[in-house]
């Protein structure tokens, strides 16, 4: 067995373990579904209670493509959400290394895994869905925006603690430069990014 | 009450109405999970057993950012899945408007929401997630393979068959050619198209 098996192996076990502790938290209806006529309320809303989404990045080796990933993420501490997705990646995967080359990107998230749709289709614009578009930046290690972000982070999923420090993993933001949000019938609901963020819980 | 008025009105109610119709149907898991170790088979059954999923283009309105959207998908009747994913898209979404301009394009697909990820993590590799790049394409108007994405969508969407006539929703499917599949660690798993096209369910 050599050395990278061994390393693989190792990797295995130790997710093996870590994968029977619970892993999502806070993801409690606390705050009831706001109404859609409100659409910060409802962008926010969809943002605090998901656990996870899809990160969309350009994908060099991919022609260009759009690539998305299935990740997990947390806008801030339970009950305090900031509206700004905070990401815990690695550039073993390739959504990370794709975000270092060309920081566009964008991230996808449903209502219909809340569970709060009803017997609503997925697609029925009255099921939320929300895509932010903006910039992936990766964060500075050891200042005080990764601290928030492993705050946010480790608080809502706190498998992440003990993930392989090996992996590299590093925390990322979305710096939000558009809002598409579909949370009823007529189209998007306007949203700028300054309603959004300042938009008090 | 202008014509765009009333118009946006009867939709309302139109989807209002059969928004409390039985939406998403075949969501039963009809076979049991698969093996890790057979990535055709892993990635066939979680293509086969969701119902929605991001579809993602490529914005020219956003700066030629990754716009990922939430949409609903099928890749068969129930049980005769060919791993193909077909689409109810209208061009009065960005994610159609996209593709005609540029079919450069991905669909990312999650095992969380089926609840067989147990305690895990969405994020940690043993909960799979896939994402099939290619080419988003419109199908002819009543060819044989729009006939069949009908099929395929309506019987597991059966909500879809009273969208609004008025809206154009047409058939698209993906044409796939790369495969990123993690469904345990080490990596994503080797996986051809041909593979995966060609896996008897």
């Amino acid at each position: 067995m050599g050395t990278k098996s061994r390393t693989k192996c190792f990797y295995a076990l130790f997710f093996l373990l870590v994968g029977f502790q619970d892993s999502v938290q806070g993801r409690l209806l606390l705050i009831n579904k706001p109404d859609p006529k409100d659409p910060a309320a409802s962008a926010r809303w969809l943002v605090s209670q998901n656990s996870w989404g899809v990160l969309n990045t350009i994908s060099s080796d991919l022609g260009g493509a759009p690539f998305g990933n299935v990740v997990s993420f947390s806008d801030g501490l339970p009950g305090e959400g900031s509206g700004i997705p905070y990401f815990y990646l690695t550039t073993l995967d390739p959504t990370a290394k794709n975000a270092l080359q060309d920081q566009r990107s964008s991230f996808t998230i449903s209502e219909y895994p809340l569970g709060t749709c009803g017997k609503k289709d997925p697609e029925n614009p009255s099921c939320a869905k929300i895509t932010l578009t903006g910039k992936l930046k990766v964060l500075k290690e050891n200042s005080k925006e990764a601290e928030i972000a492993k705050s946010a982070l480790f608080a809502k999923h706190p498998e992440m603690r003990g993930w392989p420090k090996g992996h590299n993993f590093q925390f990322f933001k979305l710096d939000i430069e558009d809002i598409f949000l579909i949370n009823w019938f007529g189209g998007p609901k306007p949203l700028t990014v300054d309603q959004y963020l300042h938009y008090k819980v």
